[in-house]
């Protein structure tokens, strides 16, 4: 059921011991709204902790360093940032996936699973919303819950260069920063830390070009050999996902990384072309500009797939 | 002699048939502050041209393709984003040098070359001061004059993303979104536009890499031979400077860049070091964060020269 802000709000103050699941592969919106309502419920008296089905990167430590697992027994489970519960990752979804009672979300293609959905499909990022709801319940962001927010916004817009930006955002941004927020040192921390292993595998991404349709389509290829030779890690390929809708002429860029189960597959557009119908046809979801799916199939078959499902849209 | 806004506005108010000059190499600010002034005078009912040493790279036609050329004798010459009167370029340099009535600028190395210099160093772009302009002086912003400004402001905060970013040049952002400004398509062509000539280029560049004093210096180079096999324009090279201060651990990213008369050396820092200081012992000067200066020796000697001089600084 959707519910309003207000409705949220009246829910969070009235239960207790909160579990706030965040997404597989988290984000910096996933992490940095789950640790800043995390905060929140702390500060109304609440116990609270935050879980995610994968270790949360070490780029991401300054979001909870400070902030110890609480031992008590999980009453009401809430996730942030969560379109659909297969994106809890297996383990947490098997736990809690039909016992969701709260969601706060953005995602437009939301599958409705929670009990109660609080959902802003306008947000840049979730961290917009839960700003709102601190400012709704009337308690001062402090710094950490500050930089949380900040995180959040500034990782989900792609510091604010994505179309999902809006007014509001740049706005919320703004309070933000006079809270004291290391803008600049969080900035670099996100968006401009280039690890030595992360540029030779830059190299080897764009040596890995494939343009189709007329220069209109163009895909890079991860796969689980680049990165054992170069040595980057999961959380160093970050990023890249953005680069071939970069190219002059691209309206669709499309990044194939390579999984233990198959290929995780992103699209990213301009405004000529919708990712989430795409990836919808393909058996997944997202916004319009940046969604994705999943394929088992062997490379080649994958690719050829997904370029037959873009040439439908196109 | 410094000024302030409201003497800038009675100045402005005063007199008829403005030349405004931009810096060479122009860059979104200078373009695109100096077309918002540009535009506000002409709102006024009075004459006014941009000028710039340089040609104007086509992907900023859209700043001006509606504003034809008017013919008249300039008689106040103003310049906008030009720490100094070196930067005009040798042309308008000497041409107009020694004649700058009104200089607008946010350097906090200007020389206060111009008669009457409004300076705000605070400022994350000329465009927020052209902004504040146009407020004070009461003309509504029209939708080209404020993807001017949203122009010279996204690109000399990197998007935001840069530490001269404040909660005001946010703000101000918002207003410029409020009032229609194409920002994807604006994000798109200043952040986002990769022709294949560029991406060429960028894994010659990564090729380039060099690292000095214990991996806290990194530097990469842009040989006009590397621009002949990739045929890469001037303009493309736009951005590349940001990339070895990215690196982890590095403090200080130099880029050398190949001119008929030398190199271009670009330094970005970390706040662990002022580039500024840095450039003004090799001659130059800019910002804080990153400054520029030049060298007519041979690479290698250039490239240790600039090497002794961080060393001194860090």
């Amino acid at each position: 059921m959707k519910i309003i802000r207000s409705e949220a709000i009246a829910f969070l103050k009235e239960h207790d011991n909160y579990l706030i699941l965040s997404h597989q592969y988290p984000d910096g919106d996933t992490l940095g709204s789950a640790f800043a309502l995390c905060r929140l419920l702390r500060r109304l008296g609440k116990k609270a902790n935050v879980e995610c089905n994968d270790p949360i990167p070490p780029r991401f430590s300054y979001l909870h360093a400070d902030l110890p697992k609480q031992s008590f027994e999980p009453e009401c489970v809430t996730a942030v940032d969560v379109a659909d519960t297969k994106l809890l990752g297996s383990r947490l979804n098997k736990l809690y996936g039909d016992k969701i009672q709260l969601c706060i979300d953005h995602h437009g293609s939301n599958l409705e699973y929670a009990e109660k959905l609080l959902l802003d499909a306008n947000a840049g990022a979730v961290g917009e919303m839960i700003f709102e709801i601190y400012r709704d319940i009337g308690v001062p962001l402090d710094k950490p819950a500050a930089e949380a927010l900040y995180t959040a916004i500034a990782t989900d817009t792609g510091c604010f260069k994505y179309s999902n930006t809006t007014p509001k955002t740049l706005r919320i941004s703004a309070e933000l920063m006079e809270l004291g927020v290391n803008v600049e040192g969080i900035n670099r921390l996100m968006f401009d830390l280039n690890s030595k292993a992360r540029l030779a595998l830059q190299v080897m991404i764009l040596d890995s070009l494939r343009y189709d349709l007329n220069g209109r389509c163009a895909s890079i290829f991860i796969t689980k050999e680049m990165l054992e030779r170069t040595g980057a890690t999961d959380d160093e390929i970050e990023g890249f996902s953005s680069l071939p809708r970069t190219i002059e002429g691209v309206d669709c860029g499309i990044t194939f990384r390579e999984s233990d189960d198959g290929f995780k597959i992103s699209v990213r557009t301009t405004s000529a072309l919708n990712a989430c119908e795409i990836c919808r046809s393909l058996g997944g979801g997202g916004h319009p500009a940046a969604a994705g799916c999943r394929a088992d199939s062997p490379l080649e078959a994958a690719y050829q797939q997904v370029i037959a499902a873009v040439k439908k849209f196109l």
